[in-house]
């Protein structure tokens, strides 16, 4: 058995690991991390977990979780893990972190989007993107996995192959996304009350927003080259779920667009034997409320002829594949573990 | 492995059930029916299911069914499974009816409460009323189990020790209950449009719903004689969930109210060793986000001294305890199986 | 024009006030109190109201208010009214008080439910219970008006008539009501987040709730003697709304229960010239959805012969006849207005 | 008193109607048209109008309608108004026609993108495009007007001024727009039940929805000539709303892009005077709960220098701006009235 630990355990995605590793044949925890919580009953903060976990919340403290565990979750705000890992956790312990702090490449665009020193750069460079579809074999071998953000996974995998295969302009790529509201955390502000996101929709963070360096940077990758793309988050009034739409314009080869056969056998190249990547039928766009409670990304397309664009779509569960579920697919494959593992979960509809 | 036929495949029950079976490990479904879909891939209605059920919706040929299926879901209309059960489907098929039509052993209370003639009584002593904590023994060896009602599980299971206990006066038991929409069904209303429904709580059946009377009988055999009750189901604007709110006065012993000790040991009296009930802490209320998409009913209470009342409260997931969840549950004792199997659900939330 | 202040004009009742004294034609607002945006815009803070309103929020200076208004709405926690009431503001201004201060005439019921010392006992006895179709006359002259609690409002309405009338037993009064989340206030707390709020129910206050002993007060003024009741309310995932369903023993004449004529008859007796109460067609019950954004009160009844009780159900806005709408309603009758003045609202559906 | 006649007054854009002409001071309803709901009393139908409206739905007698109203509004499907619009109709009364009959001036289009004939296509040319803030001057004047679409409405204002002034390039013009559910309409279908919309988002008619070519029209007029956009629409789980993020190309003047100075200018330019736009402040973006049961569209944008876009986003009430209240300001304009006249809404929030 595979004992994890889970700094920020109380969270709505450290819950949400909760969740899964209950369920998970392989993996136990041995420590529900919560600074907000600690020595209060775990199933008291979230009721659902009465009579399944019996543990109380703990203090971050490093030292004795790394000697517990054989793999740490850090679901907290960014800079925090930074702030704690070092050579001796490392020997002793793997880190799969939910937090930004070892997704970006360059730190200087690190510390330009998220405003905060980073607090252990010299584990950026060996720390491996985990997303599972297109980093699987680096994952494996890795001691800090920096688990994707949820527009950000979303994002990617919706337009990776067509990037990968040169179909689409990169810098034509505007990334519009809608998101559930657990994605804005469980902290008491205002802002999130029912009330004040009920029956209404806005969008955040306009051309500002964290997630654009990560997907420029991994998308980036595909292309070869360093691209500048557009995104626009929204708040959505539902509990899960994030939907991306994308807008690019189409590469024209001896003048003519691709057609729909050629760009899903763009998606089919990469994706055609991922578990958990769905590409839909034709005609058939993603809708979050057949991902939910799941690890599944559903991927759909439509070229647009009049304008040259095509518009791609994808949807996952933010808490899910966005979040914790994609962390114990990367904790899966840190262990060896079958990446399936603990995750073949039904959508659960309605 | 169990083979299983669906009669109704594509409601929100039946659907619930193709859910709850595709992650069984000792069932599989082999008849996905659905009169409204014939011929129609299952996962184009249900797109969750999409790469997980690869099968056609089939019309309720009940000869075939019979001879294919070891046992059979129907999740219709009152009336349905009466009408297609007799000695031959009996003689190679076990049944499990989501509808009412076996739930009441009094003909005439059927008949009066639904206005539909009963196409089977001849079966209705033998069926066996599949509220598995209560009536375990006799459903392992039923042919027919007849499925309790989403509102009517919550609102027995909440209140049978204390009836059974003598603690209170079940004459004075009042009912008010809440549920989700998805127990309205999946058929094209106006009243169930999300305008409608959304927004908006309202009382209906008010006296006069149908899930009265089986409440009464099944209180009733705990009770040792015929009981009368109030009982008003509301709708509010929420995908799954039932809450019951029940009221009765208790009863004095020796001029004296019995304490919440006294309350609490009727509760662990029968549902100690239950897997599925959770009774909850002192001062801990039910709520349906923490049962939601899992097997458990919460159960909580509180006694006020100022009334000489007792308020009884309990939380259920319709489609799961309330439906599909409850008749999984009833298959696994019916076929030797461990009760919990395919059944362990950790509740999902947010 | 009467000039109008608010104290705490952020918290949603108060934004109601706002949102219909900006519509008033007889009534301006001099004074945006809110201690916790002192300075700010109020538009910043209710951006519906941008140039609508273009005023700052105010610190809570009673004697320059009292100076400046005619009267004063205190949409503020329990206590606050009455530590800042007396003799001087009193000579120049009015109050409409919408929290609990002057609501109970025996300052032991406030104290023991309320847990806190009331500042200003010796107004409690001139303070009017601005429940205006009760206490019409009354309210005309009063310096200080109890503004009723939402929950209030609702569960003596809907039952009054029937009381009054000695048709129900009042001793077995049952109220189980819902509200919609906006009755939890703007108060930044994780228990009002959206994500812990949608797509569930719960009871909460049970047999503790402070708007019992309210109830029972005036209820128990129409019963002519004291009263004790059961009083549950729920939360239930909608921003706005009350809905009660009252459960009582119906009084039997000559050992025969009153037929629906007879009811309704009591109902005709006392609403029939009501504005705001609509007594609903025979066999039609409120729903909340039907109030919505207006001052209306919807109630229906259904009379239980089996069991020999009524059920009595009623609707209001929360935020309007819950609040700030009986507020004006009471603000019309103090100043000599026509009662409807600025609430011929028709309620907004969908 | 305008006396006016509702085609369609039990779809949800015509009970808006209801709403909005119940309230207005110089119109009264002396039409409520429905087939679907013949001889039914309205307030049976809408029970928010029990009390309000006391008056039976009646079929489509155009004849008798025009001799009886000054004004008919048609909101209902596209060809029903097309259909039944004639030369001694219009002698006798004016057109307000809520579907997309006559907005689209080529006619090859509208057949092209609405599948159906055109059954009165000698009105096209006369018929003014309603969209108040633009036309103004033409709609006085109007005989029929042709309300716009909800979606289109909120697109087009968006993005006018830039247009106009040039200082976006309107080819790279991609509109992502999302709509709460009562959009969809009031028929009885399963994809608008509550439990399918109801926490899921989607997009749908993606590169093929029929307002896109009503946006390029009109969009056209203002770049001066034909244009060509991208538009994907979602469905998100809300009452009412519609919000528009939109994404051009940003026009460089001696190589330097317009800052945020000149773009705001340019808003002014055409709206400072506008009573029911509101340009929000630097770095607010609208949200569709400040707009709710309101006229108002608010508009915000923010440049993004790193690709060279403009991000605009505008909210409306698609009931309100988006068909009933934009509908009443036509029908204002076009009896000379103040275009204000009973549209003085204050949104409604929470």
């Amino acid at each position: 058995m595979i004992k994890a630990g889970i700094i920020g355990s109380t969270g709505y995605a450290g819950a949400e690991i909760v969740r899964l590793l209950t369920a998970h044949p392989e993996a136990e925890i041995v420590w529900y991390g919560s600074r907000s919580y600690i020595d209060q009953n775990y199933a008291d903060i979230y009721q659902n977990m009465f009579r399944l976990v019996d543990a109380k919340c703990m203090d971050d403290n490093m030292e004795e979780l790394a000697a517990q565990a054989d793999v740490i979750f850090t679901a907290t705000p960014q800079g925090l893990c930074a702030s704690l890992v070092n050579d001796e956790v490392l020997t002793k312990t793997k880190i799969i972190d939910l937090s930004a702090d070892f997704r970006l490449k360059d730190i200087s665009v690190y510390e330009k989007w998220y405003k905060i020193e980073h607090k252990a750069p010299q584990y950026i460079k060996e720390a491996v993107y985990g997303l599972c579809e297109i980093n699987r074999e680096s994952i494996k071998d890795a001691r800090i996995v920096a688990n994707p953000g949820c527009f950000t996974t979303c994002s990617i995998l919706t337009a990776y192959p067509l990037v990968k295969e040169g179909l689409i302009d990169p810098d034509t790529l505007i990334v519009d996304a809608l998101s559930g509201v657990s994605g804005a955390g469980r902290g008491a502000k205002v802002a999130n009350l029912y009330c004040e996101v009920n029956e209404s929709c806005k969008p955040y963070g306009v051309a500002v927003h964290r997630h654009t360096p990560e997907i420029e940077e991994q998308l980036g990758y595909a292309a070869g080259r360093e691209i500048t793309i557009s995104f626009t988050p929204h708040l959505v009034p539902m509990n899960r779920g994030i939907l991306a739409t994308e807008y690019a314009t189409l590469t024209k080869v001896n003048g003519k667009l691709p057609d729909k056969e050629t760009i899903r056998a763009a998606y089919e190249k990469y994706y055609a034997k991922e578990n958990f990547i769905r590409l839909l039928a034709d005609g058939v766009y993603p809708e979050t409320r057949w991902v939910e409670t799941s690890n599944y990304v559903d991927i759909g397309f439509k070229i647009d002829e009049r304008t040259g664009r095509i518009v791609m779509m994808g949807a996952l569960d933010n808490l899910v594949k966005g979040a914790a579920g994609q962390a114990v697919q990367n904790m899966n494959l840190m262990f060896g573990l079958d990446e399936k593992t603990g995750l073949n979960l039904v959508p659960c509809f309605p």
